[in-house]
């Protein structure tokens, strides 16, 4: 039988998405499954409902929880205390393009430390010299990956991407899409997509 | 050391309520928490944030995904096959207010039936004669429980209620409260606000 696998949906301003990504490899890899990183912008989707910000911003009822939610479970996950940019959310155009100029192999590690400047330390995640800090450090030629990002090519995929997060009916970020189109969207979800993904049903 | 509580603050048209209500008795008692249940009405907190219904349906992507992921839910948790009924969400004055007719030890059980007419069934709840068969069928009298929901006391009850939830910072629900003011929404957090009233914090 094939590996099974999950289509995992991110947007690099989301804070639950940054939940998911300190968690989703050590459980993905336990479950046996394996992952796609799929980057998109949630922008689109948010304006295509009539949201022009984050929801955090729109109801400030629910966003002033969702940052003490936030406090906690970073805490429970061990993560640095948390700490959102400023302003938020992030502009995360940048960081998507780079995240499809890398390799597939790439994708996770700078995914990693994108979400770690942006919600651990506060920084910006739209700053085009941050961005080369973490390409350096992981390795890259920063100024290489980044010349890329103004091809054609990376943001035609870009909004192809975001076009078929909306057509699997994706609202929201992380999601996690399962093989046989089954959609389980937050960080909350994401062992029962890993189940599903494996055959588990109940 | 006195026994800790939580508030369990819900609403009866609220979807995600209902799988909380199917669950939080049995984990509330082996954590050894006790638990005060409190029916509010979302309809007004809605509102003062803009919303004329509810979200599933103002935002019908995010409305379609909640469906299924309520199928996935209550198959996992062994319930019924989810039926939600038409209108939906369900004019929850009525229920909301007999609730505050019955004693404390009387709501639970209420509740739960109230809830299995709701989406195990797909019955109108706001029906009276609905409600009468459901407090018939736990021994009350139900002309007179009926007859109490008139009172202007309840009716003040029930807007107090629904206003300190709101002056707790409740936007949704379910949503579970600690004696230290600590707010958890939804029924994905149950666990964790019984680890919090417990002491357990990480």
């Amino acid at each position: 039988m094939a590996q099974p696998r999950i289509d995992f949906w991110y947007d690099y301003a989301s804070t639950y998405s940054y939940l998911a990504v300190s968690r989703i490899e050590p459980l993905a890899q336990a479950a046996g499954v394996a992952l796609r990183w799929r980057p998109f912008l949630l922008g689109p989707i948010f304006k295509s409902q009539g949201w022009e910000s984050s929801p955090f911003n729109l109801y400030p009822v629910k966003g002033r929880y969702s940052w003490r939610d936030l406090e906690r479970l970073t805490a429970r996950l061990g993560l640095p205390k948390f700490t959102p940019p400023v302003p938020f959310p992030a502009n995360s155009l940048l960081a998507a393009r780079v995240a499809l100029v890398l390799a597939d192999a790439d994708r996770p590690a700078f995914s990693r430390a994108v979400y770690a400047a942006e919600f651990a330390e506060g920084r910006d995640i739209s700053d085009r010299a941050l961005i080369a800090e973490i390409l350096a450090r992981l390795g890259h030629d920063a100024e290489a990956v980044l010349a890329k990002t103004g091809d054609q090519a990376i943001k035609d995929k870009l909004r192809a991407e975001t076009d078929e997060a909306a057509r699997r009916g994706i609202f929201g970020a992380p999601s996690f899409v399962t093989e046989d189109g089954e959609l389980f969207w937050g960080n909350d979800r994401l062992e029962q997509a890993l189940e599903w993904a494996r055959g588990k049903r109940t």
